[in-house]
Parts: C-alpha cells; sequence; structure tokens
C-alpha cells in the first residue's frame, strides 16, 4: 500500500495497514481465535491501547481483513475485468488475474488478507458475514454471467454453469495451498496453467466432443 | 459406519463414533476453538467426563476426527482407485468418488470429517499435523502419478502435472463449499460436471490445440 513514503512516523491510514497485515499473518499462521490483540500488539511494536484505538475489536478487525481482501480482489479482478467486452477474454483475465493475486500473496504459509477472505468467515458477526457474502455473491455472479455469455456465443461446452464457475473459483482458491514462491512455476506460469486446464481441460483426445460414458462395464 | 446394529445401547466404538460425527458438526459450525468439550458433551447427551473417557483431550479429537475423514477417503476413493488399471479411468474414478464423497457429506453449511481435513490444520499439534500431511500426500502423489500416465501414454495435454493435481483438487473439494443437498444438481450431475470441466476444458472450440495467445493487444 505505501509506495516510496518516508517511513520515520506512520500517519493512522499507514498504521491501521500495517496492523491489518501483521494481523493477516498471524491469523493464518495461529488461526483467528488463537491471535489475541496483544500478540498483535507485540509484533506490531505497539501497546494493546494502541492497536484498540485503531481497530475496536477483534471481530471488527478480521472483518476489517477480509474487506481489505475483498477492496484488493475487486481493484485488481473483478473492475478491469468488467472493462473487458469479450466474455472469453474476460473470463481469461479473471482466471488470470485472481491465480496471480492469490499467488503474488503466498508466503510460505500461503496466507494473506486475500485468502484470509475464504477461511475465516466462521470468525465474523452474522452482520458482517452477511456484508461479505454479498460481495462475494457479486463476484460469483459476474463468473456465472461471464460464462452464460459464452454459452450464448456458443463458445461454452455443454456443462452447467454453476458446476464450472465453482470449479473455476476451487482451482483459484486452492492455489494458495499449494504456490510457493520459490517452487518450479512462477506465478506467471501457474496462472497460465489454470487458463490452458480451465479453458482446454487435461485429456489430449476428446473421446466424443460432448461426453464419455463413464458406466464400467459390470 | 453403523449398519443396522441395535442401537439400544452404543459400544465404545459406537459412542466414540458418535462424539466424532457430533463434533465434527459442531467444529464446521462455529470454529474448533469456539467448540468446547462441554459443548460436545452436552450435544451427544452424556458428561463431560464422559465424553473425556473416549476421547482424552480436544487436540486429540480433532486429530481423529481428521484421521476418520482420511480413513473414509482412502476407503471410498483411494482404495477402490488403486485397483483400476487404465490411467485415465482411475483419474475418472478418483473425481467422481471424491466428488461424490464430498457431496454426500455436505449438509447446508457444507461440513464433515472429509472436509474438516481441509480446514482445520492449524489446531493440530505439530506431529500429528505431520503425520496428516504425510496422509495428503500420498493421495496427491496417487493423483500426480496417474497424471504422469496419462501423458507417457499421450493421453494428457500439454500441462504442468502438479499444477493439474491441484487444480483437481481445488475443484473437488470446493464442492464442501456450494453444492447443497436441496439445490439443482443432484450429486451425481455435480461429480459428472466436475468430470467433464477437468477432462475436456469449458471451451467449445479449442483454438489451436496447445495454447492461446494470452497477450493483450498493447
Amino acid at each position: 500500500m505505501k509506495n516510496g513514503k518516508k517511513q520515520t512516523r506512520l500517519s493512522g491510514v499507514e498504521r491501521t495497514d500495517q496492523i491489518y497485515s501483521v494481523a493477516a499473518q498471524m491469523i493464518c499462521e495461529r488461526g483467528f481465535d488463537a491471535t489475541s490483540m496483544s500478540d498483535i500488539a507485540d509484533a506490531v511494536g505497539i501497546t494493546k491501547a494502541g492497536v484498540y484505538h485503531f481497530i475496536p475489536s477483534k471481530k471488527e478487525l478480521l472483518f476489517a481483513i477480509m474487506s481489505y481482501g475483498m477492496d484488493t480482489l475487486e481493484a485488481v479482478v473483478i473492475k478491469p475485468a468488467r472493462e473487458i467486452a469479450d466474455a472469453e477474454e474476460r473470463l481469461r483475465a479473471i482466471i488470470t488475474s485472481h491465480s496471480m493475486l492469490i499467488a503474488r500473496s503466498s508466503n510460505d504459509e500461503g496466507h494473506s488478507p486475500v485468502t484470509i477472505l475464504v477461511e475465516e468467515e466462521l470468525g465474523l458477526s452474522p452482520a458482517h458475514r452477511r456484508k461479505l457474502r454479498q460481495r462475494k455473491r457479486v463476484y460469483v455472479d459476474l463468473i456465472r454471467s461471464t460464462l452464460e455469455e459464452m454459452k450464448a456465443e456458443g463458445k461454452l461446452k455443454d456443462v452447467d454453469v454453476t458446476a464450472a464457475a465453482f470449479s473455476l473459483l476451487g482451482m483459484i482458491l486452492w492455489v494458495a495451498r499449494w504456490f510457493r514462491p520459490d517452487g518450479k512455476l512462477s506465478r506467471e506460469q501457474v496462472a497460465e496453467e489454470i487458463c490452458k486446464i480451465a479453458f482446454g481441460g487435461l485429456l489430449q483426445i476428446q473421446a466424443n466432443g460432448k461426453r464419455k460414458n463413464t458406466e464400467q462395464t459390470e
């Protein structure tokens, strides 16, 4: 968030950013319930009262972190995608930018505000959970409507659009669990592989175009 | 686990099974840290001391639940798959049986011992975490080696085998988050859609067989 600004004294916004990012890291490593406000204060290097000055409660903190993750998703994935007129290109952009975002956010334990979004929903108050679910739904709807558009254009195989949308999300979000920055594949390669698999599938030879007989003999 | 046995008095094994299954449900609904042994005892209808008679500690309980989920995965997915000689059919069986298992285990909140396996790793002791990671690795290796076999047979597209293995897992495991027993798709249909997407991909027209130019103009 801060690019090249002087670091001598943090502004309120910068301090809040810093607290979120440290807290996100700790929550990912230990789990939400096992992370106390004192732990966070210690890690940031301020008093517990200081943390409470910026963040009113732990539940608020979790909501703030997840909202921050969602803001990032909107800025990096959703907003740019909406500007792409062609549905197939839009879907490709969504898969690529979201995979890259997840991979970019992955440390060795594979977590960040963008991944906490998925993992710690239980720690939220019901009202906060509803708000975030609504924001997530907007994203799922974007993917689904993009697939519907491709279907209308005759570009989509005979697949259920809901199953396809969530399968895409599963592939993308799972990157957080297996991608390693020091691994064999770069972030760009991971995104490209997921595009290839999602668009073209795994099988070299399309058995009969639409569907293979899944019945085993006997 | 119990099929048709008399239910008047539960045996130790049956009681342990019952505690696991109730606890799994509660952990999924509230999170591991927010579920106490007293809550579990209340829900099972025995005393807290009674629960401790069967399960020595909460961490042990979590490990037991996850091990039980892993046992189920091995019995329902891994073992039958190993008996299939043809790699493509083996992969199809893995995707189908694992998706169905996840969908079958999904209640409205979408959780069970099979899904807790994925979600609550942080609550485990390091030794238990290692054990479970090892068992999970065996499964990932089965998927990976199946893909390698298909590659050697010329049946696999030009995709990275690791990315493909984890993309498959992402699609399958994500079913726990979106499948609803009262939804439009049956368990069988979900498994079939995932097979179709994984094997054939989404795009109706294969642009040029191997890779599409992902560069945007300018």
